[in-house]
């Protein structure tokens, strides 16, 4: 069998056992604002969560119940309002928004049901409309799934959906991986306001799941950061219902490595273009800081380049200030020198020797950096160690959504 | 003898013994861009610089300077160009700034030339104007001192000029204290894109000098906080010419208190001038984190919620979204129980067992954030230690300012 990894259109309507469907149920006053994700037989379940210690009614309860079970059925998504800082009657909405998803899909058990919400912190949910929504869904069920329209429920502030598929072989069987995210403000590692829902019908052993989805998502959700605000909402559910499955597969299978490939690849492309659509982003970043000691080390200076608000309003300005970039490394808290640092923007060296290009202009500078998407390397000199992060630039826009959200 | 501190309009001109002229010499298009600060003799001197790795060479320059010395009897200082990430030709031309103002001033030995430098981080200070500007400042020496003139000839992106002066008793003879400093972005504790001159003509003992700044920094200008990044080339400086003083004063005396007091008062004043003039800014925030368990605690959370984007934009935009207060108390690190928080936003209660005040509608919550000058109060519930912090929201024109500056 070929150990390919195939890219494939369609999204979350490729992966088989599977019914999702997004909704309008009135809490925006457009656009989806509801999403079901329902499977035909309980899934194994595997799930990241934000590390923000203020953390919303529906995170703790969706942890609640997968650590009890280890499985989910069904997931009811809303957006609009995030259902955080809502004391013990928040904890009773996100209960009954599952319960009332529960009755109308005939799951038997409310703790197989993972909620989600996202949206403005501090407000109730309507739970009336949620009713609504969930309802709405029911009508399509099973004969009109939208994954498409799944992706479009979860989205806030989002320009565009974020969707992925693909399709692999395990233990002699085509299986499929299709996940859909959200980005894009209070975006930063260790999870953000982001969701992200992961679905496949392969028949993985929950704890290797588990495992894998963390890893996963180390080198890809978590080296994102748009404004470095880590949200209250966040998280990343990996569904496995093995309905193409022969038989259960761990992380002693020796296929479980291309499992583990797939799973990378649709989370990196999410996590990709959860900064390519950073609010109000003009340009995609990949930053990659090397030649540090250890990684963490690298990881510090990545960061604090990366969330840098005068770095990023000067690429959006497409201005060719490297001065900025060398300031933040001085103020990362890493131990450098500044006499060895390199700077590259898209293979044009910037800084040598921590000196500027003495041999380029301002303007031979600025046309690099008006490219859409930049690579910028910077190379500290010391080790060998390395850490990339995905980021965009600070615009107008930012402000302009922030400052008027609630 | 009156222990008052008495606030003085006239700025640096007030302080005996002094010349300060500012003048512009053609760095930037307009506006005054150098300045002169002359002692009639060596005065006692302190001073603390940037903590950034990345440290301009007049900074350097003038550390070892004062190492050596503990005096200065000239400061040249210049804006639009910052002398950092220029290698060893940097530092030359430091000296060289050093060495032409000592010539034109008659000062017998460049080591107590202290010099400055503030603007875009790598091009090569431009000595030939540097020269010209020293001669002008030169030619008002010692008829015509501005000490408005030199405020305004270190703003770089500063809207308005900073400066305060008090005189105040010191061992039965009345002694001035004046000081100036800039702003506006870079700003971020432990020292930012901001430059400090304070004059006084008492008569104090250099270490107790040093020792008198680094208490009043660390409750001023270390509690400022723009944007979060930290500069290259910041530094505060205080000369005590003693012009008025009898004889040295130093901590043991009785009358220290008082000069540290009016220290800490003049220092205080233009550190909330740089947070009230931060680039773009609209709003003039103190923030006041209490009931942590530890000071460093309270700190942590005042600098999270200060450098919160989401925070920022929020409260320019004139939202009263307190769950991005919330969440970014969450992610601060620091140990928190979410239900024993309160915040307050100018006495009025927005946050109370961590969820919102059910009594008020927005509208009335948005109207207290209508005021231009805001105090939020963070209470943790927790313990009895505080901090405090002055910063500005985050506007249009911060983004307008920082991605066309270099």
């Amino acid at each position: 069998m070929s150990k390919e990894i195939v890219q494939q259109s369609g999204g979350l309507d490729n992966v088989e056992g599977f019914f999702t469907r997004g909704v309008h149920c009135g809490i925006k006053k457009s656009n989806n604002d509801l999403a079901i994700i329902f499977s035909e037989v309980p899934s194994a379940a595997a799930a990241v969560f934000t590390t923000n210690q203020v953390c919303a009614a529906p995170v703790e309860l969706t942890r609640k119940y997968l650590e009890k079970n280890h499985h989910f059925q069904l997931v009811v998504v809303n957006s609009g309002v995030a259902n955080a800082c809502t004391g013990s009657r928040g904890m009773d909405d996100a209960k009954m928004m599952s319960q009332m998803a529960a009755r109308e899909f005939n799951v038997v058990d409310p703790s197989l049901v993972a909620v989600a919400s996202t949206g403005v912190i501090g407000d109730f949910l309507p739970l009336n409309k949620i009713e609504i929504g969930i309802k709405k869904a029911r009508e399509f069920y099973p004969h009109s799934p939208s994954g498409k329209d799944t992706a479009r429920a979860i989205m806030t502030t989002d320009t565009f959906m974020k969707e992925k598929a693909v399709s692999f072989s395990l233990n002699g069987q085509e299986v499929h991986l299709a996940g859909i995210a959200k980005g894009s403000g209070m975006i930063r590692p260790n999870l953000a306001t982001m969701l992200g829902f992961l679905l496949t019908d392969a028949a993985i052993d929950p704890m290797s799941l588990q495992r894998a989805l963390k890893s996963a998502v180390d080198i890809s959700f978590n080296r994102v950061t748009v404004d470095g605000d880590t949200s209250t909402n966040d998280m990343v559910l990996l569904l496995a219902n093995g309905q193409r499955g022969k038989r259960l597969i761990d992380e002693k299978h020796p296929d479980f490595i291309i499992f583990q490939q797939a799973l990378n690849q649709v989370c990196q492309n999410l996590a990709q273009d959860i900064a390519r659509d950073g609010e109000g982003a003009t340009k995609f970043i990949n930053l990659i800081v090397q030649g540090a000691n250890k990684e963490s080390d690298a990881r510090k200076v990545a960061f604090t380049v990366a969330e840098s608000p005068l770095v990023k309003t000067a690429f959006f300005g497409e201005d060719p200030n490297w001065g900025r970039i060398m300031a933040a490394v001085g103020r990362s808290g890493v131990s450098i020198q500044p006499e060895r640092i390199k700077v590259s923007i898209n293979g044009v060296p910037f800084v040598e020797g921590g000196m500027g290009n003495q041999k380029m202009t301002r303007n031979e500078l600025r046309s690099v950096v008006q490219n859409k998407e930049l690579e910028i390397i910077i190379d500290l000199g010391l080790g060998n160690a390395q850490f990339n992060v995905w980021t965009c630039d600070f615009s107008f826009d930012y402000v302009k959504i922030n400052s008027h959200y609630s």
